[in-house]
C-alpha cells in the first residue's frame, strides 16, 4: 500500500510543462531509430521496383493498370486526408487548443505511420529474405494503425504533453500490430474498415488511459472546456472530411472489383441515414429544440464506425441505413446522458466523447459483422464469392459462415481486452511526473506548449493609440476615483 | 379573395422557431419510411453484387478494372466533397449563420441523397424483378439530385426553419427526378454537368420559392445581413472546393473515355477564364478598384455551370475559354445590378445571388449545349464518335444533330418550367405558418436553432478585467468625474 | 549614375493602390489574348477527342482505362488542390491578408494555367499540323508550372498589388517553359517532382524579385505582419492539403506502373519523417521548448520539395527518411537564423520564408538525385527498369547513369540561373511605380485591394448594451461616483 501511495506521490508532484529537452530528445532519437530499422528492413515490393515490368511480363500482366496502386491510390489518398485534417480538425473545437489538437495530430500521425509500417511489416509483410516488402496497401494499413492512436488521442485531448502523445503513439502501435494479427490472421476475422480492430480497439485504449490519469481538480479549465463560434465551424472542416471520404476508408482495402463497390456504397448510405438520427435526438434532448454542434460534429460519423466490418459483406442496403439510424441515435444518447455519467461516476473524462463516436458503435460494428457473417449462404454470394469476401481460402477453405460468425465475435472480444489492457499498462506509464503534462488548471491551453500570436486586432495605428489609452485613463481614474 | 386573405393572415401569424417536435417526427418518420422503401425496392446492381465474378467470367471481362468502380470512384468522392463541403462552406459567409449553413446543407443533402436514390431508380434503374439496381453511377446521381435542391437553398439561406429546407427537399427531388427522366429520356437532350437538369432547374425553383416567401420587413435583421473578416475566409474554402472539383462535376458520368477526359479538360478552362473576368469586373464596379469578396465567392464559378452540358461535346479549348469569359462577366454584373433590382422590383430575396450564379451561367450553358449539338458534323466527331457523344443508338439511331440541337433547347425550357411551377407550388406549402421559420427581425442567425457558444474570449483573467473596462460612455462619464 | 538615381526616384513617388483601370485591363486584355490564341494553336489530343474510340481500335487498346485519363486524372486532382487550396490557405497566416493570400493566389494560378499551356505546349506539345495538342498531362503541367510562380509569390506577400502578380506570373510562366525545355530536353535532366525546375527556380525568381523591391522602412507595417489565432490556424489547412497529396505531386506525371507507386512511397516517407525532425528543432529553438507555427506550417513540407527529383528512382525507404530528417532540420533552421539574417544583411524581405521551404531544399533535392543518379545500376534497377526511369531512349540510349548524374547537377545550375536572372529582370520592371503597389506603411493590408466587411459582431442590440454595461464593479462605482 506504501508502494501505491509513494507512486500516486511521486506522480502528483508540481507539473512543469517545459519539454525542450524531452520533446526534441524523443523526436530525434525516434526518428534516427526508425531510419535505421528502415535501413535494415524495409524494401520496395514488386509493384513498386523497377523490375515491376520485367515481373509484368514474367506474370502475362497485361497493363500497368493492373499494378495495385490504381486500384488503391485514391482511396489511400481519401484515407490519408481523414487522417491528418479529418481527425485533425475535429479536434479543433476547443476554443483555445487548436494549435495542439492539428498540431499534435500532425506529428503523431507522422510517427505513428513509420512505426506502423514496421509493426505491421513485421507481422504481415516479410518476405523470405528477411526484408519487410512496401506498396500503397501497406501505406493504407498504416494510416489505419494511426487512426486507432488519433481515437485515443480524443479522449485525452487538452490534457497530456506531445512527449506523452509520443508515448500513447508508440505503445499505441505496437499493440495495435499485434491485436490486428491475432484477430485477422490467427482468429481469421474479417475487418475491413476496421469497426474492431481500429475503433473498438482504440476507443477502450484512450479510455483506459484517461481513466488511469484522471484529473479530480480538472474543473479548474472548465473555463476553457468550450468551444467558441469560429472553432465549431473549424471543426466541421474536420466532420464533413471524415464524413466523405469514410467510403473511402471501409473500401480501401477489401477485395478488387465489388467487394470495395459494395464496401463504399454501404458506407454511404450508413452515413446518410445516422445523420438525420443525429439531428432528431440532438434537437429533440434540447430546450427548444435547438441543435447541438458536438452532436453534428460527432455523431454523424457514428454509421461510418458501424458499418466497417459489414461494409464488404451482403449488408444490404436497407441493412445499412438500418445500422446508421440505430448508431446516430445511440451515439446522440451517449453524448446526453453517458459522458456525463461517465466522468461523474467512472472517473473517465473523456474530452471528444469518443465513447459515443468509436467504442459503441465500434462494438456494434463487430456485432453487426458477426451476424452478417453468419447469416451468409451460397444462395446470396455464390460460391466463388463466398469464398472471396470471406477469404475461404487456405487453411481455412472448409470454414462455415455460422463458425464465421463466432470467430468475428472471438475478434471483437481481442480488441476490447487489448484496448482496455493495453490502456490501463500505458497509463501508468504516463502518470509518471517526467513528461511535461499540464496542470490541472492549465488544461485544454494552447499555451503551455505553443508561442502564441499577440491577440491585438489589426486596427489603423491611431486607433491602436486611443485603444492603449482607453484602458490606461479607464483604469487610472477608476482608482483615483476610488481613492477619493 | 377572402380566402386568399384568411390564407395570408393564416400565415402571417406570430412565429415559432420552437421545432423540437417538428423536426425530430420529420426525421425519423422519414428515415423509417426511407428503411421500409429500401428494403422492398433497392438491392445492389451487378458490379456491387458478389455475383460479379461470375458475371464477370460469363461477360469474358479481362480484370476487375473494368468495375465500373474504378472508372467513376475517383470523380464520385470529388463531387461528394463539393456537395458537403462545397455547398455547405460556400454558404457560411454570414456572421451568424455558419452553423445553419454548414449544418443544414450536410441534414438536407443527407436525405435528398436517400430519396434520390429511390426516385431516380424507379425511373432509370428499375429491373425486370421490380428492384432498383444500385452501383457507383446511382450514387453520383443522388448527389447531383441533392445538388438542385442545394442551389434552391442559396436563395432562402437564412429565412426559413429545417423543417422547411426537409419539405423543400423532398419535393425538389421529386420534382428532379421527372424533369430529368423528361429531359434525357424523354426528349432524349444530352445533360452531363447538369447546366439545364441541375443549374437552371434547382435555382429557378429556389427563386420561386423565396419569391413566395417575401418578407417585406426582412430589413429588420439587416445588421446579419452581411459578413465578417473571417467568414468570408471560410467561404472561400466552399468557393475552391466547388472550383477545383467542377471538372469532376462535369465529368463524372459522361461517356468513358474521350468523354470523361474531354469533359474535364473544358471545365478547367473554362472555369479558369471566368476567374479573370470575374476579377476584372469586380474592381471596375467598385470605387478605388478594390474586389468585392462577394463576386471572388460566387461569379467564378459561372464558367463551371455554363459548360455543364457543352463540356463532352466538341466545345474546343478556346470555346470553353469563351463561355467561361462571358459568365464571368455576366454573373458579376449580376451582382452588381441584377440581385438589388429583383429584391426592389420583383420580389425576389436572394440571399446567395444564386440567380447570377446558377440560374443565368445554367440557362446560358443550356444554349451553349444545343447551339454546340446542333453543329456537329461526322468530319468533327467521327461516325463512331458522334454516335457516342450523342448517344444516337436504340430510337434514336437516325437523328441528325440539327434536330438534337432543336431537343437541347426544348430541354432547357422543360428545366426552366418545373422550377417556377414547381417553385411556386412548394412555396404555397412553404408559407404555412407551422413550419418553424423565423422572424423577420430574427433572420440570418443561428440563434434560434442551435445552442450557440459562450462568445467569451479564452483570455486570462487579468486581462479580461481590463477589456471589461473599455467602453466608451464609461470613458466618457469618467472624464466629467475628473472634471467635477 | 544620374540615369540610375532618376529611375529610383521615379520608382519611390507617392504610392497610389487604386488599380481601378490597370487591374480590369490586364485582365480583359489578357484573357481575351488567351483565347485568341487558344483558337490559333490548342486542339484536344487523341484521348481527348471523340476519335478516341477510332484510335483504340486502330492501336489495338483492349479498354477505355488505357486512356490516360484514368493513369493521371486523380492525381491532377490532387495537384489541383495543392495549387488552389495548398497555397493559397498556407499564405493566409498574416492577420489581415487572407483575403490576398487565398483570392490573388486564385486569380494568379487561373491565369497562369492558361499561358502555361500554350507556353509548354509549343514546347513540348507541338504537333506536325502547328497544333497544341492538349490532354491530362498538359493540365498537371500547367498547374505544376503555376506552382512556381505561386512560390514566387510567397516572398513577396503582402507588398505587392495583384496587377504586380501578374505581370510577375506571364513572365515566370515564360521564363518556367524555357528553362524546363533547357533541363527536361536538352539536358535530359529527369525531375518528375521538379525540386529543380519548379522548387529552386520558383525561390529564386521570388527573392530576387523580393530583393529588387527592398523596403527598407517595411517596419512602418509591423503591426501587420504577424498572425492572429484564427489565422494561424486557416493556415494549417493550407499545409495540411499540401503535405497529404505532395505524394500525387511527385508522382502525377512519372512513369505508369512503378514509376508512379515509387514516386508516391517516397514522398509519403520523406514528408513523415520531416515532421519529427521540424518538430523537435522548434521546440529546441524556442524558450520554454514551446512550438512556433511558422515552423510547423512550413517546415514540415521540406522533405516533399527535397525528394521532388529523386521520388521515381531507387531512393529507397530509408533514403527518404534520411532526406526528410535533413530537410526537416535545415528549413527549421533556415526559419531561425537565415530569414532575420538575409532581411538585414541581403536585403531580401521573405513574407513566407520560400528560401527556407522550397530554395534550400530544392537545391537539397537537385543534388539528391544527382547522387541517386548517378549510383545507379542494372542489378538494383534491371535492365528495362533503368531504361524506362531514366528514360535512356533514342539519342540517350547509350547514357551511362554516372553521367546522368553530371546532367542532374547541370539542370540544377540551370534552374538558379534562371530563378536570379528571371527575377532581377522582372523585379526592375516591378520597381515601376505604375502597378499600384501599396506603400511602406500599408503593406500586408487587405485595405487597399478589397472591399472589407464591418467587423461590428453580430450580437442582438439588446445584448450588446449589456456587454458594455459588463463590469459590475466600473457600472457600480461609476453611479456611485455619479450620485456624490
Amino acid at each position: 500500500m506504501g508502494c501505491v501511495q509513494s507512486f500516486r506521490e511521486l506522480c502528483d508532484r508540481q507539473k512543469n510543462t517545459n519539454v525542450r529537452v524531452s520533446l526534441p530528445a524523443v523526436c530525434i532519437v525516434w526518428q534516427t531509430a526508425m531510419i535505421i530499422l528502415f535501413g535494415i528492413f524495409v524494401r520496395y515490393n514488386e509493384e513498386s521496383d523497377p523490375h515491376w515490368i520485367e515481373y509484368r511480363k514474367a506474370k502475362n500482366i497485361s497493363s500497368d493498370l493492373e499494378n495495385d496502386f490504381y486500384y488503391r491510390y485514391p482511396s489511400f489518398q481519401d484515407v490519408h486526408v481523414m487522417i491528418f485534417v479529418g481527425f485533425g480538425f475535429l479536434m479543433t473545437f476547443l476554443k483555445r487548443y487548436s494549435f495542439g489538437a492539428v498540431g499534435f495530430n500532425f506529428l503523431i500521425a507522422s510517427f505513428g505511420l513509420q512505426w506502423a509500417l514496421l509493426m505491421q511489416g513485421w507481422f504481415h509483410s516479410l518476405d523470405s529474405d528477411g526484408k519487410i516488402k512496401i506498396g500503397i496497401e501497406n501505406m493504407i494499413n498504416a494510416d489505419f494503425c494511426v487512426a486507432g492512436c488519433l481515437i485515443a488521442y480524443g479522449a485525452v485531448l487538452g490534457k497530456v504533453s506531445a512527449v506523452q502523445l509520443l508515448v500513447l503513439t508508440l505503445f499505441g502501435i505496437t499493440l495495435f500490430a499485434v491485436e490486428e494479427y491475432i484477430i485477422l490472421d490467427i482468429i481469421h476475422a474479417r475487418d475491413a474498415g476496421g469497426s474492431m480492430v481500429i475503433h473498438t480497439f482504440g476507443a477502450y485504449y484512450g479510455l483506459s488511459i484517461s481513466w488511469m490519469l484522471y484529473r479530480p481538480n480538472l474543473n479548474l479549465s472548465d473555463r476553457l472546456q468550450g468551444s467558441v463560434y469560429h472553432s465549431d465551424v473549424f471543426a466541421m472542416i474536420g466532420t464533413l472530411f471524415l464524413w466523405m471520404f469514410w467510403p473511402s476508408f471501409n473500401s480501401a482495402i477489401t477485395d478488387h472489383g465489388d467487394g470495395q463497390h459494395r464496401a463504399a456504397l454501404n458506407t454511404y448510405l450508413a452515413l446518410a441515414s445516422t445523420v438525420l438520427t443525429t439531428v432528431a435526438l440532438s434537437s429533440l434532448f434540447q430546450k427548444h429544440g435547438k441543435l447541438d454542434m458536438v452532436h453534428i460534429q460527432n455523431a454523424t460519423l457514428a454509421g461510418g464506425v458501424a458499418v466497417g466490418t459489414a461494409a464488404e459483406f451482403m449488408l444490404m442496403p436497407y441493412g445499412s441505413l438500418i445500422v446508421g439510424f440505430c448508431c446516430g441515435t445511440i451515439s446522440t444518447l451517449g453524448y446526453v446522458y453517458l459522458t456525463p455519467f461517465m466522468e461523474k461516476h467512472l472517473k473517465i473524462q473523456d474530452t471528444c466523447g469518443i465513447h459515443n463516436l468509436h467504442a459503441m458503435p465500434g462494438v456494434i460494428g463487430g456485432i453487426v459483422g458477426a451476424i452478417t457473417a453468419a447469416s451468409a449462404t451460397e444462395s446470396v454470394y455464390g460460391i466463388e464469392g463466398l469464398r472471396n469476401t470471406f477469404d475461404f481460402e487456405g487453411d481455412f477453405k472448409d470454414m462455415l459462415p455460422t463458425r464465421q460468425g463466432g470467430l468475428q465475435a472471438a475478434g471483437l472480444c481481442v480488441a476490447i481486452c487489448f484496448g482496455v489492457g493495453g490502456g490501463i499498462l500505458v497509463g501508468c506509464i504516463l502518470r509518471l511526473p517526467i513528461w511535461g503534462d499540464p496542470a490541472d488548471d492549465n488544461c485544454f491551453d494552447d499555451e503551455p506548449y505553443w508561442e502564441l500570436p499577440d491577440e491585438e486586432e489589426a486596427v489603423p495605428p491611431i486607433l491602436q493609440y486611443n485603444n492603449h489609452m482607453r484602458n490606461k485613463d479607464i483604469v487610472e481614474s477608476n482608482f483615483s476615483v476610488e481613492q477619493t
